[in-house]
């Protein structure tokens, strides 16, 4: 039923959106045997500043490499979260991080705190990502938690293979407590 | 002049080639200040087989997001080789190690020993896609060997950013020694 999925990770640079990418990319299409294709755009503009890897899925071969409506944001920055808040879709789920972002924008959003899961799973703040793509892999139907065991273990810098699995254990186990709920809460739109 | 310019590295799992297009971007798009958009493709065909990392790098923002017509091709495959022969622009150059493609594709060629260098110099046969990049920083004129350097740096393993430099060096003198003669080989057409 789920022809095309989109996800976007954005940041700024050294909070692993890049890496967090690579890997669902290779989860969904390497391991999982879907369409797959994963961008990351720079631009003089983003010198320094924000980066976006965006992966499409699709369980036909995918015509728009782009994604044109979100179905998953997750935002490591309150700018990355404001930028990205008009390209969901109308059921879409943003994974915010309340440690990191703080004005909750308008449209679906799934609280996880990313970061706080990564120290107490990792000791790591840096594996914030890792414990996104654990949830993903609970929320997203065209890519299963196996695949992505797989890849992220194909991605994990050698002495954090370990660290890898437990980061995303922590975000498949709070996706799932909360997956019941999802689209749980909804910012008040104007019209409301 | 060169208002666009388009790469892509091509072979199968474990040669590097997702690493090399992302070091590509950062260089010439986080740290020299181009317009980049860097692509990975996966599909159910390439299980276990053939990836390609995508590099379109641009002075001016960048509207199609896939290369049209490669201006530089670095297939670690023969099987890659052929795919691609026939995307390449008519001035394009393909960096062919004759170590792992034996049968020269039409187009204009380069003969350059991307994996005997890296074992010179690094010790690694699994260092090639770097010495290719060390050779794109002399032969793409949107990329200089300081970025390309500095993205490496930021995206080596702990405990090679050496031998990352090392292999850019090794591709880039032997960049170097031919650039005079690029495009220096020219494989026989049907027309010839």
């Amino acid at each position: 039923m789920t022809a095309r999925y989109e996800v976007r990770f954005s940041g700024t640079g050294g909070q692993g959106v890049v890496l967090a990418g690579i890997i669902l990319a290779e989860a969904a299409g390497l391991h999982g045997g879907q369409y797959v294709v994963q961008t990351v755009s720079y631009g003089p503009q983003v010198r320094g500043g924000m980066s976006s890897a965006e992966v499409v899925i699709s369980e036909r071969p995918i015509d728009y490499p782009k994604p044109i409506r979100l179905d998953l944001l997750v935002p490591f920055t309150q700018e990355a979260c404001h930028q990205a808040a008009g390209l969901m879709k109308e059921d879409g789920i943003i994974l915010l991080d309340p440690d990191l972002v703080s004005e909750t924008p308008e449209g679906w959003v799934a609280s996880v705190p990313l970061t706080r899961l990564a120290v107490e799973a990792t000791g790591r703040v840096q594996m914030a990502n890792i414990v996104a793509l654990g949830a993903i892999s609970r929320l997203c139907p065209l890519v299963d938690e196996a695949s992505m065991l797989d890849a992220a273990k194909g991605r994990a810098p050698k002495g954090l293979f370990e660290a890898f699995e437990r980061a995303l254990e922590a975000g498949g186990r709070f996706a799932e407590e909360i997956r019941g709920k999802i689209p749980f809460e909804k910012a008040p739109t104007p019209e409301d």
